[in-house]
């Protein structure tokens, strides 16, 4: 018994904020789960995983190659939205805001983690600005160290071509707190400052 | 893509203590991770489902019936400690200081949840007492309203019979705060002093 239980607690261990007695906890759960739930946790994500592939424009995860995204044609296509991850793409989508296109970098420039250019998909955004139908590119990496470092990396690589390169609005998120706010982000809210 | 993350995000929701924000992070994260991970994920949960039984004798998770414990003639099998979950029984056996039986009821009495006596693995433990050998029960179900009332129901079916029945004993945990302790905590440990 322990060692199957064992085995199933170090998988689980392996996900993302699951530590160790999440991940015995987790086992528990899915050795005494009936049968028929265990069979459909584990169909879903196999069958997840032979549907899912990469755009092979933006670079996003998708089931289609173009993706949904990319192949619609009501879409801006004039505009590129850069994005770290696929799920920041969720998010964006979620804002009903945004209406061009998205590349997916996977991942941040992070010189600490061994992160280098040639391990993002930088090649691939660099070859769809080549076309004159991009006129502007939205960085909207994470307001972080390693975000900050691959917007300016980016601008200065795309800059030069002609085209327009932007950086995401930073301030108070919605339902944000200013005085919980940190100083980075109040400068950026005092120079985002709208006229009413 | 979108319905793929959805049906996968779903099923972590299943599990216990991940939320909707947790659910979706380990989607992705499903999604992404390399082909032989999630192959190597998916099949040690499936084999150790196939491979787990539960013990005939004392209901707790075991790959043979009886389990190892149970048949294991070191053991002192004039005690049997009667707790809620199997995962208990590892707490127990991990403190190396009990050495005889389990009996796993698979959860405690909850008149609000709508758990009944018959709903737990109260006959098969009333069964295993039929023998001459069980000279002691240890009430180890957990210290809170359930597991009380858990331990009361069952001390006035089993005292009948003329075993000796026992509350395991409470007290400050290892490592605890005095000052932190609740009322009831330090009440069973005042109770509970020994004499240096």
């Amino acid at each position: 018994m322990n060692q199957e239980l064992e085995n199933v607690t170090e998988q689980f261990r392996k996900l993302p904020g699951i530590g160790v007695k999440s991940a015995r906890r987790l086992a528990y759960f899915m050795l005494e789960r009936p049968e028929s739930e265990v069979k459909a946790f584990l169909d879903t994500i196999k069958a997840a995983r032979e549907k899912i592939c990469y755009c092979s424009v933006c670079c996003n995860l998708a089931t289609s190659d173009p993706c949904d995204i990319c192949g619609d044609a009501r879409r801006d296509h004039s505009v590129i939205c850069v994005v770290e991850q696929p799920q920041d793409v969720m998010a964006m989508e979620q804002s009903h805001e945004y209406h061009g296109l998205y590349h997916v970098l996977h991942g941040a420039l992070s010189p600490l983690d061994g992160i280098s250019p040639d391990q993002l998909k930088i090649k691939e955004l660099l070859n769809r600005l080549e076309s004159d139908e991009v006129k502007e590119v939205i960085l909207a990496t994470d307001p972080d160290a390693e975000g900050e470092a691959t917007a300016f990396y980016l601008s200065r690589l795309i800059k030069p071509a002609g085209i327009k390169v932007t950086r995401i609005g930073r301030g108070i998120p919605a339902g944000g707190d200013i005085g919980y706010a940190d100083g980075m982000t109040l400068a950026g809210a005092v120079q985002n400052r709208k006229e009413l």
